[in-house]
């Protein structure tokens, strides 16, 4: 893509007042009533909206559009062997791409400005990021057969992950080059060593899931004598650039040693419903101070990638499984949303010099009348509410129309039938 | 309103097939490739739009738009006794119209063509819905203190419930009037016996909170002696025209009960979980045969009036509840949102002869793609996927466009400030 060239955002309305934004160079360069407009800038008008910072999917497999509703209601094991395994061997990288696309398309219009992917063809996932304009941390997803495989090739793994990371980046600066160890229970404890000492060599971040389940604990005690998080700290695999996905079934020591690696964990409420996985402790991962992001996994189990849909249902079941309605306010749910507490996700993002990645929020839609943005932003509203999303200073959408829609959705269409063997 | 012209929807797909529908005095008249436009029809173009019934919201508080967000994450008595009792008691029946008319335009763009309501000046309830072409079952709440208040005036009480189905039953075929005892803590017995007499006399349906908290059974069993589902059976309050709303305390003898008297039941699981009042016993209800329908409760507590995103928490927490993820596949919640099973607001409704109150479904939105409709519908739609809504034969919004929406939103804007108190 040729550079953006400058743009001003005029009359957008930052904590109820109207406020002028500048984005140079993908950045904000400026902000207040006294920015201007001036020849060449871009402009939009942001009048009767709101402007906030761009939400951050903290755990997804956007590629899995292709499988979107494709063996819902089923128990895990039968739905990834009898669904999702044999459609994923048919997937190709142009396939992916494709999916992807479809999937940054869904993420533009629910206000999702970065994400972070683990995925087959990793390649064909930052190549379809950064032709939409959208960031994200991808990563190959690498597996050997786990702690169970005695015959586990660490030197295949490792030079699969080197060339992933090689590829990714080259895609320029919206791409992150990351390592994806699918599980412990997948990865066979010596490539794990091996990718910690990948990742700290690199300084990749690294994408794993971990404890979703019971059984994935169970299996690993069995397996190693050994906790799955314990595995990863064992091979240098935490740290303030490592995101674990899941983590429903973490217990105390866990959580606070995430907390002073600074892990962050992505948490995925409806995924984990939808498969009754576990819920995330919630309650006790705050008084550990662990670090939280939301994450909306991939929409074979979603089977959407809508975060504000997402971010009502994660305060919803931790009041309601709590019992106590004050639990995860719309303050502290909005945070997670940009994945605030996350050393790797996170930071300050409405200030100059901070990634121009901004929203407008439609608030004459009737269901964000009456009431404070925030509360309405949690609990009233869904993606449809965002009506310009920025990223990096390109308009991606505006008036909620997004450049090449028709050509995506035909592409994808046209493939599904293939990969879903005619279902 | 003057009557509907007669109406084809042409090239809608039903099952995967193009099919017209014509509908003929709020009924559908004719469906199938036969169906043809005449001279004078209106038409509307459904060509890459799959057709389905409207989805019918079995409890809510329309009015409380002017509430929304407006105190969350409060524990239930602060919320109740420091916001909205104080914000209620400021209520003019216009207030209650255009918080109506608001919540008319939310429900009609997620596909909502009947609401089950219970208000304050209810007769400004129904009037707003018949205005905005909706239909709706609605009563004025009935409240005399409860069993512990021993000066209950029945008289009283009795007159307001006569009077209240008598404005109601003057404003047309959408509005069913209703009676709306509040609940057996709120209304004493002597009350509930009159009124069990009145619904009798009149045929009036009965709309009553039930077992919402468990601190309600205890409380009942406290004051009464009975459980409150014992005291609306010995009133002769259960019955097919009546609906409860919440249930989530109910026992499997009471959901018995409820099946054999061909009562409905609210779920509110948005709500529910939003106050952590508890979760309905889904499980122990299908097992008993009781008849479920879904309600978004009024939007201080939801905060939305969404049932395609509430009827995806439906799923999701009984499945996460569970543990089980093939509990409420798609297909059952889909019947849920119809009321599909409840005597009093389902029925078999895409057929000559019924109601035609039909929805188009966008299926070019990219959440809508790939996949099969239902699932889709269930799990990766919110209610803006709705591209038209047809209730009665009218077209009440096309292109997601409903006549007068801008000045509803003006209206309530401007009362909710002296209603919120500023806040």
């Amino acid at each position: 893509m040729s550079p953006a060239p400058p743009l001003v955002v005029v009359d957008a309305r930052v904590d109820g007042r109207p406020t002028n934004v500048r984005c140079r160079d993908g950045v904000i360069d400026a902000m207040g009533p006294e920015v201007v407009v001036a020849a060449g800038d871009e402009v939009v008008d942001a009048r009767g909206m709101a402007l906030v910072t761009g939400l951050v999917n903290a755990h997804t497999h956007a590629a899995m559009t292709l499988l979107r509703s494709f063996g819902d209601d089923l128990h895990l094991m039968p739905w990834l062997e009898e669904r999702v395994w044999p459609a994923e061997a048919r997937l190709t990288a142009d396939d992916v791409y494709w999916a992807t696309r479809l999937a940054a398309l869904e993420m533009i219009r629910g206000g999702t400005v970065h994400f972070v992917d683990m995925y087959w063809h990793a390649e064909a996932v930052g190549r379809a990021a950064a032709d939409a304009g959208l960031r994200t941390t991808a990563s190959q997803v690498l597996i050997d057969g786990g702690p169970g495989n005695p015959g586990a090739d660490t030197g295949a793994l490792l030079a699969t992950a080197e060339a992933s990371l090689e590829e990714l980046g080259r895609l320029g600066p919206l791409v992150v080059a990351s390592l994806g160890p699918h599980a412990v229970y997948t990865v066979s404890p010596r490539s794990l060593e091996a990718l910690g000492e990948l990742a700290d060599r690199t300084g990749a971040p690294v994408h794993i899931h971990l404890s979703e389940t019971e059984g994935e604990n169970t299996a690993s005690v069995a397996a190693t004598g050994a906790r799955p998080t314990a595995l990863l700290e064992r091979h240098g695999l935490l740290g303030p650039r490592t995101v674990v996905a899941h983590g429903c079934w973490l217990d105390d020591d866990e959580l606070a040693l995430l907390a002073e690696r600074g892990t962050t964990v992505a948490t995925n409420p409806v995924s984990n419903m939808k498969l009754a996985a576990g819920t995330f402790p919630w309650t006790r991962a705050r008084a550990a101070g662990t670090s939280v992001a939301i994450g909306t996994d991939g929409t074979a189990s979603n089977n959407a990638l809508d975060l504000l849909g997402d971010l009502k249902v994660l305060a919803l079941v931790h009041k309601g499984g709590s019992g106590d309605p004050t639990v995860l306010p719309a303050e502290e749910a909005w945070a997670t949303a940009l994945a605030a507490s996350s050393p790797l996700l996170g930071g300050d993002r409405l200030t100059p010099g901070a990634p121009a990645d901004l929203l407008l929020i439609d608030t004459e839609r009737p269901e964000m009348v009456p009431g404070p943005l925030l509360e309405n932003l949690v609990y009233a509203a869904n993606g449809s509410v965002v009506d310009t999303t920025v990223v990096a200073g390109r308009v991606l959408m505006e008036g909620r129309t997004v450049a090449g829609e028709a050509e995506v959705i035909a592409e994808v269409r046209s493939r599904a039938e293939r990969i879903r063997g005619g279902a």
